[in-house]
């Protein structure tokens, strides 16, 4: 590959005609050097192709200002929408975002988990993926002191801190909403409950039934990868079952599966609410186009990528301590439309 | 910030109690070293948290084995999709993506590519901002060959690679496909032509119409940011007319505005696609969820991110010359669905 040679500072200080070390001088925004003469510096260097030696300053200063993201699916509205939040904080304070997927895979997010570590990064945003079991891929950053912040699916730990929703209360908030509507047999589609986040949301499901004298039955309760398939499948799980045997609501621990199950079922003839009530969780932007309109849980992902980095980058700057902190837990609303409105008038 | 001490090959040789050439020589996974000898180290490094110097050995190859990835905004179907393949291609052969959004202002985007660029990014992969009016501040990166791959909203260069689909011929075969079905006064919702695609896109509606005898008129062409506002906006225009005077069909150039649109107009009464037919552009997972279904094209975002991100990467290792190929045009298909179909037997 063809490659012109690097300019340095050399070269701008011949083309100036000033000393090599004001041009250093210059461009590290000294208030030695002139306002004018910095401007003309820095023109002059945008205009030659110079190139900051950020490799070597970071081997200096042991510093990177890189922030290293692994979240389960890039793809998806809740993580994309927590990745945007993230880069306008980076942004802000000069940091840079290094991202990778896990895939749901352990393994894979333990490759991820190194190669971040190698390439140095000053601080790592993670969101573990479905099946991982433990974080001892994480323990390398522990040792090193390089601080980890745990966003929505977080894990216990001493040194880290979570930031997330109250996942308990959420999830009891949608299924009393769902009792207060006159519905008994609430079938309940989860995730695997390795993640906090599922087993918080079927804990919270648990104890409304239990608060309000319904019990908890295995046959009402579903878990699987919460996609489109998995809501299509509940469906056809729901159709088998005897009319009289059938939930008389659905509270899904995403949106997705719930929109996806919505529509199966009222291909199948089903009416919602009146035959079956359906609640789920996250607000994403399907859940305003399907008809009827989804009742869910706002988690503003965009709040939780923000909050998490620029936690993590006031810890770096030494404003905020971050292993004082244990977890931040921010607000979720209940986001009542039509999809669980079986009483015109709720109490 | 408290922090241990750098675990070093002399650690791991005093561990292992072998010599720091042959700790060396294992890191680097030398064949001279038996396999089991280097999975020791490997062990031993990993169990001691060794962390190997990423960045020294970036100033010694001049390769950071990271790319720039540079897009509008984060929080879209087609964008997350995007970086989820670059993400994939980048993964499987070792390279890192540093991402940043733009935020559609140029004067963002303009700070992002200094930064890519002074962050030694191996190669730079964008999608422009809608406002962004030249690509003078890629300069940086032409001149030191550090190759720049557009994607999406691309630009025409010499010294680089646009990854995309053939916008004008997509949308001539929407335009076509709603006038085979009687329509004859097609609204175009556009956006921002200083972008191709939303040029090339308001090319191909132009074309089909003349084609077709029709004839374009300003009054059924509107711009706007494609957002969930200007589809609710377009709809109250739509409604604002005359009833002779309204169009009987809409075209957006993505999803996003045609839902909001069609949302609105359901509301004032309109039967979609009786009154008015809609087609959009993208495929994002809300078009399979309004009701009826959305007529749009399938512009698969990750086949587009993985082609851009595995393009560049084989450029970088010497198997292909970026520099030869000006465009690389992805397959992008009309999916037609009940929101077009007035007449239910399509010529």
């Amino acid at each position: 590959m063809l490659e012109e040679r690097e300019i340095t500072i050399y070269d701008i200080a011949k083309y100036l005609n000033i000393s090599a070390a004001t041009v250093s001088r210059g461009l590290k925004n000294n208030p030695m050097i002139s306002k004018a003469t910095r401007k003309k510096i820095m023109d002059a260097a945008q205009v030659l192709g110079y190139q900051s030696n950020a490799f070597a300053s970071n081997l200096r200063s042991r510093q990177t200002h890189t922030l290293g993201v692994i979240v389960p699916r890039l793809n998806s509205y809740f993580m994309s929408s927590a990745l945007a939040g993230m880069e306008n904080a980076a942004n802000r304070y000069g940091y840079n975002l290094i991202i990778a997927q896990s895939l749901e895979d352990a393994e894979k997010e333990k490759r991820n988990a190194a190669t971040m570590f190698n390439k140095r990064v000053d601080g790592l945003l993670i969101s573990l993926s479905s099946n991982t079991q433990n974080i001892n891929h994480l323990e390398p950053f522990f040792k090193r002191k390089i601080p980890v912040i745990f966003f929505d699916r977080v894990y216990p730990h001493n040194e880290s801190t979570s930031v997330g929703i109250n996942n308990f209360e959420a999830a009891y908030q949608v299924t009393k909403h769902l009792i207060d509507q006159g519905c008994k047999r609430i079938l309940h589609l989860g995730g695997n409950v390795l993640r906090n986040v599922y087993q918080e949301r079927l804990n919270g499901y648990r104890k409304a039934l239990q608060d309000h004298h319904l019990s908890f039955s295995d046959k009402l309760h579903l878990t699987g990868p919460l996609s489109e398939q998995a809501g299509t499948d509940a469906a056809r799980h729901i159709l088998e079952l005897a009319p009289n045997k059938r939930p008389d609501a659905v509270f899904s621990a995403n949106d997705t599966a719930a929109v996806y199950c919505m529509l199966a079922l009222q291909a199948a003839g089903l009416r919602i609410p009146e035959d079956i009530a359906f609640a789920g969780f996250n607000n994403d932007p399907i859940s305003k186009v399907i008809a009827p309109n989804l009742t869910t849980v706002e988690y503003h992902g965009d709040s939780i990528g923000h909050t998490a980095a620029t936690y993590l980058i006031n810890h770096l700057k030494g404003i905020s301590d971050l292993y004082a902190t244990n977890a931040i837990t921010l607000r979720a609303d209940l986001v009542i439309r039509a999809s669980s409105l079986k009483n015109k008038n709720p109490e």
